[in-house]
């Protein structure tokens, strides 16, 4: 192998820049040329291919966001857009890419893994959300982002005794309302792997009002209901005036945690060892504390688990 | 005079703390006691007031919110609510009192300056829109926080090359968009100030484009409309897709920048000096790079205004 | 077992306040009654014991530092002193005790334990270095201060084209040298585990300065040599000339980021769980992904290792 | 006048971007071209002149340090280098120079004014010692940098109570001390404007300790004596043992905050109208709440003063 290209895909994530600088330098540190491919696989298709060295990835680690850029790309869903992709790496020399991206990026590199185009997928995603790694780049500095928001809105929340409402991104994996809800001491967390139960969740609120309780802050993910769903419910069955806060967007971008640099330094680097052993459709990820590889398949067919003990120790602690 | 009461009332701004920590000290320095009321108007009719050491108040500059508490209160709106919070100061001792919020809240010190019971105002509010006053405590806070979720969105504006509105709060005032947006690099600001024209607000959109201005970013103050409507404008005349993203109530909290715990303080000391002198109906500000009193019925009377020299500048800078 | 009590002790680190609070209320989830011993071992001879009620940790899991305070104590060295301990906790009604801190911290728990007293100690230490869990409560807080110290020294590396040495916390342990230095992107990382090599760093810089790097960052753990002491040894032996920053003392404090707030409260909990079942003389932890518990004696015996691999990967990647 | 150069000087702050960007765009509006000289007065001696588009100043507005870059440059405090300068610049077609620096920066750009070469200078540095302006562009990010450091240090300091020196820069100007000492709390400022006096030092400490201060924080700027010499001061007078901090070069950098992105671009706006009247010699700055330019030999001539008031109010709070 003595070439081979990276591109981002999907939403962007914080430590994209980090895994992409992975890539480039630990292909270089071995001996072979890494093309950077611009905005996705639509990039791919277009032949938006261009050679990086090692300075052109220097200054990025701390960037939210993709150097790279990142686009939709309904033609790459098609057989004829693959071949158009692996034509355009053919005639730029690439032997192998890697694809940072969330699990639908994961199936274009599979398609192009069983054209023949050894593809390894890094999983990028605030969501937390693909089977077979313990963490997704990008999850850390959501993470935290969240709960830099939580803490803002709990000043207020307590100098007027208000409830809150956080709606956090999260459309099938609970992760980040778990976490979030966890460590900024959220009274209740709402979750898509758990059944939404109004009567539950307003029996808490009475019950910490009963013991003195005088503000307290409800996280939903989006995948449950809005927040203003949530807010309506809540005012149709109590008296109990809400507020709502959507974080939106924000989510998404923001300077990397150390954590999600180091995680796409090890992913990235990661990807480049296992095209050079000459293999394709496999995922990187993170088990058991251990960088490893693995089956892309697995990132279809299993399910993403949330770790519902800490789901449990939330209701404990926010008695 | 021998003892003085604070209280924080309306919305909570970062730095009202710094402001209660500067009366308290303030006082305690010029040998006078000083009380805390807890729940703003509500807390003083109902006597909820307890006398505050220099010690009480140590390690709250620091902290968003307000350690007093607030609470809306329409009881204090009446002539017999505000008899019964002189009553109950009254009872306490106390001489003067130190208001700490909005513009509302400096109605509620006029009525009892008027009643015989001296009562200064200091500026609190994200808002910045007291008459009187080049800057309140809290908008400092709000306009970096404001920023950094400028920063965050702009790493996925310019990754998927995307057009973002970001609605800020500013009903009346758009000081926050206005500083927002030019600190943040926005494309766009739309405030309450100007009336909205649709057409210039797309031509520009249209123009950054043709000069091949890939994402665009449009601050929208709440006062204006919200960041739906806006999104649904621009879609109903145009085929640009653009992204919604609502800060809301993190715009309130976080531990407080320099510059508000700063004013903060200025602001707290001032409003103490001038009860010594025997004074009230007066309202603390800052005006010229000083800090000045001046008749509170002012800060009725006059009308904020925002500075459209700000305004101008972002939008020959957005170019 | 009816009630047990919580110290902090050593080096304060973020996110021992998540512990504390998670102490306290896994224990009254469970029944039990919980008591806070302040200023650490010092605070166990004098009887400095309060009952905790579950308001009392409200709102402290988003503070650094301890809110049981710590100190330093002698007495509690001696035999004499642990029995004065023994003699207050049962004064107290205590049965058991969870002791946050370092391994010295650990010792005391051990001494406890050993004269019959069930002690349970929770790893809370920013240096990362005690052996038998992957992570430490303080280590994710303090590491990304340190990433964000580095940051803005990049900003003057990189407009003046400079040499820094940035000086890190780790008398024996290159937990936070390594991983900042990873995610800090830093040219060079100087760590106690590895033999200094005067002549291997000065080849990098010059190697590096002659593919056109301008600017460059080294990180020397303190264990290592001082900040200063690297800057005279380079400008020994070259015409390099670096500037100097010492991190000190910020990397203990701040806002304790998600992780270690999960991570206090997992310990945290988990400690209780350990003691109601009748157990003393373990160390909580994280291993492979996974809460633990595990003979504290291992926390003496074996020796922390740092994870060489990042070590590798950062001199891959920094070419 | 048709085209004219922009270049930083001196140490890098942050918001010299935001004035960079300005002086660029706000040319382009005003229909003139505008170029970037690289490295400072160096790059203006070796004809490192590169012409700019409005583009090419996107996305710099949030970031630290200066996309220009600066150097040092002895032979530009030569005629010889001067006159080499303005040769240059000629050859590139400039008519007028933007200089953003400090003081040393505003003799270049004097020396060139001199030489009939019409220069303007715009207030660059994070001391905020420039006489003639209230603000420099930078010293509300630094002053934001140190209470950050304080903030994360109190935690420490209040978790063992313990006294804490902590050194900041400012030779000979001490508002960043003062400033930061004030929000931040400290018990103690030490300034170069005021004669340093041990004792009524130690008697502050002394008192404090008597009324049940536990712990203390002491501000010193870098020209009263470093933080070192001061703790031995302490150590050999008393028996309060103390620990050092020394921010250092992490002032310099980071994201700039709000008011500092906004007075980079109005001092940048301002400085090219200045020019376009075809005038020279002036240095631009913000007095009383107005943008203003005046004659730049006032910044030589006059002294900075330090708002004292803050001082006086700083010792009065920290009761």
């Amino acid at each position: 192998m003595k070439k081979i290209g990276v591109l981002t895909s999907g939403g962007d994530s914080p430590g994209m820049n980090a895994a992409v600088r992975a890539v480039v330098r630990k292909g270089i540190y071995h001996g072979i040329e890494v093309a950077g491919v611009y905005y996705g696989y639509q990039g791919l298709i277009e032949g938006n291919i261009k050679d990086l060295q090692a300075g052109d990835v220097g200054d990025i680690i701390q960037r939210g966001g993709t150097k790279l850029y990142s686009a939709r790309c309904d033609e790459f869903r098609t057989d004829e857009g693959q071949w158009k992709a692996i034509e355009q790496m053919k005639k730029n020399g690439l032997e192998g890419l890697v694809v940072i991206g969330g699990d639908g990026s994961y199936r274009g590199a599979m398609a192009l893994t069983k054209k023949g185009f050894p593809s390894i997928g890094v999983p990028g995603t605030i969501d937390n959300d693909i089977p077979g790694t313990d963490y997704t780049i990008g999850f850390d500095t959501a993470l935290n982002t969240v709960i830099e928001a939580i803490d803002k809105i709990r000043d207020t929340a307590t100098s007027h005794e208000r409830t809150f409402i956080i709606e956090v991104m999260g459309r099938d994996a609970g992760d980040l309302a778990l976490w979030a809800g966890l460590a900024g001491g959220a009274e209740t967390i709402l979750i898509p792997e758990d059944p939404f139960d109004i009567d539950d969740m307003l029996e808490r609120l009475e019950s910490g009002r009963k013991r003195g309780k005088k503000h307290s802050i409800i996280i939903v993910a989006e995948g449950v209901m809005s927040g203003g769903e949530l807010a309506e419910l809540i005012s149709g069955k109590t008296n109990v005036e809400t507020r709502v806060s959507v974080l939106g967007h924000i989510q998404r971008g923001g300077t990397p945690t150390a954590r999600d640099r180091v995680l796409g330094s090890l992913f990235g680097a990661r990807a480049v060892e296992v095209l050079l052993e000459g293999k394709g459709g496999l995922a990187i990820g993170m088990k058991n504390h251990q960088v490893v590889d693995y089956d892309m398949t697995t990132a279809f067919e299993k399910e993403h688990d949330a770790d519902m003990s800490l789901y449990k120790l939330s209701k404990e602690l926010s008695i």
